[in-house]
């Protein structure tokens, strides 16, 4: 962790105030709700409230003060001069709480989000051990009855299997059946899955922190035409996002390896958000493949590929793997298949 | 939720825009990680993404408008004038972003905050059955042997009997056992569970969207005086809190019920968190009882009581009820037993 610091150090032009739990988890490995980092190139400082103060005294190469609840009114009254700030995280209400006391507050926001966005070995090492975890689970729901059951009841299946194999979920799952599946953010409700049914199954599991995120669609007995055609579709797109990802594309290029193929078919149009996310300690992280994406994919980003159809009272399917990004491709971490399963 | 929206009306002075999903959900009963209403005294207008479409489309009441992923991005450039903003919510880069198109924003922080801290008897009811289950689950926790199982077992021994009471976990529970139990925001470790130690289990449960938060405090086998000690002046501290909580009370003053009782002891300056936290759609909610509250409670608020003694090296004790502020004093929502238990 002393090297994350070097490394953000080399980007400093100020102190840098750390308020992002996650990010403060990356840069000193301490977990807590409320807790600040103040970075400069001859310490970091260490503020948490009464509540983490004895883990926080636990903590290796830092300074450690004890703040009032009220953590930024505390930093407040404490700080002094020109000090950057994480402003994608800080509200606009915590921004003037901070500078009430004089405080020359500088926006640097993503700079620990761009560090994270580039996984070390030993990162990359949790991320494949989740993965593999994930890989086994969906093989045995795989084996599951789903016809008749519910969508709440499959997805706490899927949170007794995480558990059985050593882990948790990373997040509430997806089991989106039916006309549900064409929802692409659709949770698990009480609706009881038929046969002849797409049944969206998104969910993942953290290992020491770092997450999987999958996504594979069942097929309770044979299909409409119409969605085994949307299947074979998305798999292409997948398989061609899939050879094309590499180091050096932008993020609306990575996505544009696999809407160009759905938007080549009579499905353009229904697959309604990007390609990918990068994922780590959090589900949702830096980089993005969009059409809106910014970002620039580099060796060493772990990212979702999951392009999909969406189908309104039909259906929908969405695949998706989990890939490291390397100069010359992608390695996939990602083990299961995805040929149209059929289930029971 | 018409009536939500129309008490919300009376404190505009210009348009709100609304973009904590709580809130959103809170107004109009919709769930969506990236959404927002515009409202002013003849519209309410839904933004979402495609994700969302869908689902935003069956909503009663609002004029819908599907936007980019970049919400705030796009809505800078949809909206024109003098708008109210979530400022303890919308991010200091996000007012920026909002601010690009010439909007003219002002901060109204905590409008529907305050709206959510007096509930409605619907409200209440769904709240009673998240603790009608949380009573149970205690209950059959406490049949549980702990001694020789890890702290993350019975976490998950916790989150199998709410599934099986039909509900779901309502955050990662506390278990923290011996040193642990000093800590008091510890969550679940591979401790295991020795003799003659303090368990502290601090969890709770979601009915139709509405939490409970219960800790309950299990010895294994006889303590040490010392944590006897600390267990019965604890309680000694919430019985207080429970006699005196009233509406009209501040923050301060709730707080100071059960606070005078630990620091008329030994124990002084052990108790290092705030009396309790408004509960509802959040886990952590208005209004506080704290030392640092600003807050002054009303009938109708749920709040947790949970004063705690924490013992470095040597364990910690909290018991924690929910109650709804009522005039006169409180209801107690909590029908659970809170003597010394001791478990195997």
């Amino acid at each position: 962790m002393t090297d994350r610091i070097a490394k953000l150090r080399e980007q400093l032009e100020e102190p840098l105030l750390v308020t992002n739990p996650t990010n403060v988890r990356y840069l000193v490995g301490f977990k807590s709700s409320n807790a600040a980092l103040l970075i400069d190139n001859a310490s970091v400082r260490l503020f948490a409230d009464f509540r983490y103060a004895n883990a926080a005294r636990e903590v290796d190469g830092v300074e450690f003060t004890q703040t009032k609840r009220d953590l930024l009114g505390d930093l407040a009254t404490r700080l002094k001069g020109r000090v950057g700030f994480e402003s994608a995280f800080v509200s606009y209400a915590g921004y003037e709480k901070l500078r009430s006391g004089g405080l020359e507050l500088v926006a640097r926001p993503g700079l620990i989000e761009a560090l994270r966005a580039v996984k070390e070995e030993d990162e990359l090492e949790k991320v494949r051990r989740a993965c593999a975890i994930t890989d086994r689970v969906y093989e045995r729901l795989a084996n599951e009855n789903f016809v008749g059951r519910t969508e709440r009841d499959l997805a706490w299946t899927l949170e007794q299997l995480f558990h059985d194999e050593g882990s948790a979920g990373a997040f509430e799952a997806v089991v989106a059946s039916g006309p549900n599946a064409a929802k692409p953010h659709s949770r698990a409700t009480d609706r009881e899955i038929g046969r002849g049914e797409t049944v969206v199954v998104d969910s993942g599991c953290v290992v020491d922190g770092y997450v999987s995120d999958y996504t594979r669609t069942f097929a309770t007995g044979p299909l409409p035409d119409e969605l085994k055609e949307a299947y074979r579709v998305v798999l292409e797109a997948q398989a061609a996002a899939l050879n094309g990802i590499r180091a050096g594309l932008s993020g609306v290029e990575g996505d544009a390896l696999a809407r160009s193929i759905v938007d080549d078919t009579t499905f353009r149009g229904t697959f309604g958000h990007g390609l990918g996310h990068g994922l780590g300690l959090e589900v949702h992280e830096a980089p993005r493949m969009s059409e809106e994406s910014g970002d620039t994919l580099a060796s060493g980003n772990v990212l979702t590929v999951e392009p999909g159809i969406y189908l309104e009272g039909l259906g929908g399917i969405r695949i998706e793997d989990d890939v490291v990004v390397r100069d010359g491709g992608i390695e996939n971490l990602t083990g299961l298949r995805k040929d149209l399963i059929e289930v029971g």
